[in-house]
């Protein structure tokens, strides 16, 4: 057993396999994460944090490489988080991205880690966001999450980061399914991938016109639409542009304050609703206690209210917080 | 506002709506939903459930429809929650294959639902058996829960049913790659789709071989590979047969009872932890108090371990157990 100080102290001398096993900590919620991020916290807040989601066969692993590529030519530093659906059925479309990002694995400026959303729970937006930090800590400058966007615990791993590009490409996704589906709303940059292909101009039509449509707050980001064929690697330095112009529009008024707040409050709520989840569930006994509520007769609902009433919120006093 | 009393009573009395009420519900949290249930729980638990789950495209909704003319044919009244996945890019075929449903909707034997998984954080295993229950009280006798198992929030929903059939076909999902994601746990019958089409019978040779190599306790169930070709309506009356023999061996030994002991479990879990996320975050001032701790500079999990501490597990005794 690794203790998490020994861990920070490799991280910090520049040990990529720290890296690594604190990732594997943070997924695995492993109870010595949150001391050695704590550790490390004064290292995090520098690397820029962009999310790459659509549907699977949009090309976002090759958008991811395609930013890996443009990152390294600027000599800034790369890490990628991949997170893996849960599902099972799109396991072999991963392997073959994560084949053809291994031209990059001999880069030593850039780190790849993939993550597993199988068996989760609720815990993936919280573990990623950890990851990120992690790989922020290290000093990777760019940082690069991808994940598919095809279920709710995978959506809302685009937590984690800052600039959110939600990639579509005519034919794997209709872009009037994705605005009802509130994709706009997490959207940052809009790509239509695969340029070149039949349908491609009605995609990105149809992307203005509900992007101009939305009403938003005076001075809100309006995410523009970006057209690209990244599997020739064409356009994709005007996708990367408009991440460039996204990040300039969050660097002023406080918006990367309150994107990166919102995004500690999320780390906190997963850290907290797991750590109830083990002390209630798992070594508190509401298991067996409700087991046998249940094999008494009691209503589902009835079982949990009671065990909802033996849980009690102590007093939280604000005048607690530590430097205020 | 309508009370759980009234909307109990216009379901006993055979309302339709009153079911979509109840399930509307359970899908937002309503707090009145639990009331509703305990009034009606005495009339829950006749109904068989059955889930059907698999890649978009895989033909779940087809195989849904001949389940239900199959259970109409033989005189049964038929329930359907069709679970859409939260992921934007597949309403399109959704939309379609609820579209193909219409022929049931006058069926007045027959009664569909949609509900969706966006937003859900969770609580959709949980909604999803609440939803079966309403179903189920109403007098439903067959109940089909539909989801596409592209994600980990939409693949729980299966904890909601007594038998998982898992639908497969060339080209769409690898049999390999689904026992690797552990689907084999959680199939009580695999079914090979659109057996007609190439590659159909290495997919049922590789499934075969994965059904027989793994390792399950005497007098486990194994579950059958059965083929079928749903949109022609071929073989789908075997696969109907073995979801009945699944059911002729959940009949015995108390392996029904177990199974639904667990769903009871799943669905107490859910409603204990939306109950104190409602308490502790919404209501509860949890979330002020850790945007102080957070802008006062303490570290993410820190927070979590000072919030967690501030929420106190009361006793819970054994001897509490009303009945026992």
């Amino acid at each position: 057993m690794s203790s998490a100080a020994d861990i920070v102290e490799r991280l910090k001398a520049g040990e990529r396999a720290a890296v690594a096993r604190l990732i594997s900590w943070a997924e695995n919620g492993d109870p010595r994460f949150g001391g050695a991020l704590g550790a490390l916290f004064e290292r995090v807040g520098r690397g820029r944090r962009t999310g790459i989601t659509g549907p699977p066969g949009a090309g976002k692993s090759t958008l991811t490489n395609e930013f890996t590529g443009l990152s390294r030519a600027a000599g800034r530093t790369v890490g990628i988080l991949a997170v893996d659906p849960s599902s099972p059925f799109s396991g072999g479309a991963l392997l073959g991205d994560r084949i053809r990002m291994e031209e990059r694995t001999s880069d030593s400026g850039v780190f790849i880690r993939s993550m597993a959303s199988r068996g989760s729970h609720g815990g993936l937006a919280r573990a990623a966001i950890d990851a990120c930090d992690v790989m922020d800590a290290f000093g990777f400058e760019e940082l690069l999450v991808e994940t598919v966007g095809v279920g709710q615990a995978e959506f809302d791993v685009m937590e984690a980061v800052d600039t959110v590009v939600v990639v579509l490409c005519p034919g794997a996704g209709d872009g009037i399914q994705a605005m009802k589906a509130g994709l706009l709303e997490v959207a940052d940059v809009l790509v239509v991938n695969k340029a070149d292909v039949a349908g491609a101009e009605r995609l990105l039509t149809d992307l203005e016109d509900a992007v101009s449509l939305r009403r938003r707050a005076e001075g809100a980001w309006e995410p523009p639409v970006v057209a690209c064929a990244a599997g020739r690697g064409e356009g994709v330095t005007g996708v990367w542009e408009a991440v460039e112009r996204h990040r300039a529009w969050l660097a002023v008024d406080g918006h990367l304050e309150a994107r990166r707040a919102r995004l500690r409050l999320a780390q906190v709520r997963g850290a907290v609703a797991e750590g109830l989840d083990g002390r209630l569930w798992r070594s508190g006994g509401l298991d067996e206690r409700a087991r046998a509520l249940l094999a008494a007769g009691e209503t589902p609902y009835d079982v949990a209210a009671e065990l909802l009433s033996a849980v009690s919120a102590g007093s939280v006093e604000p005048e607690e917080v530590s430097g205020s």
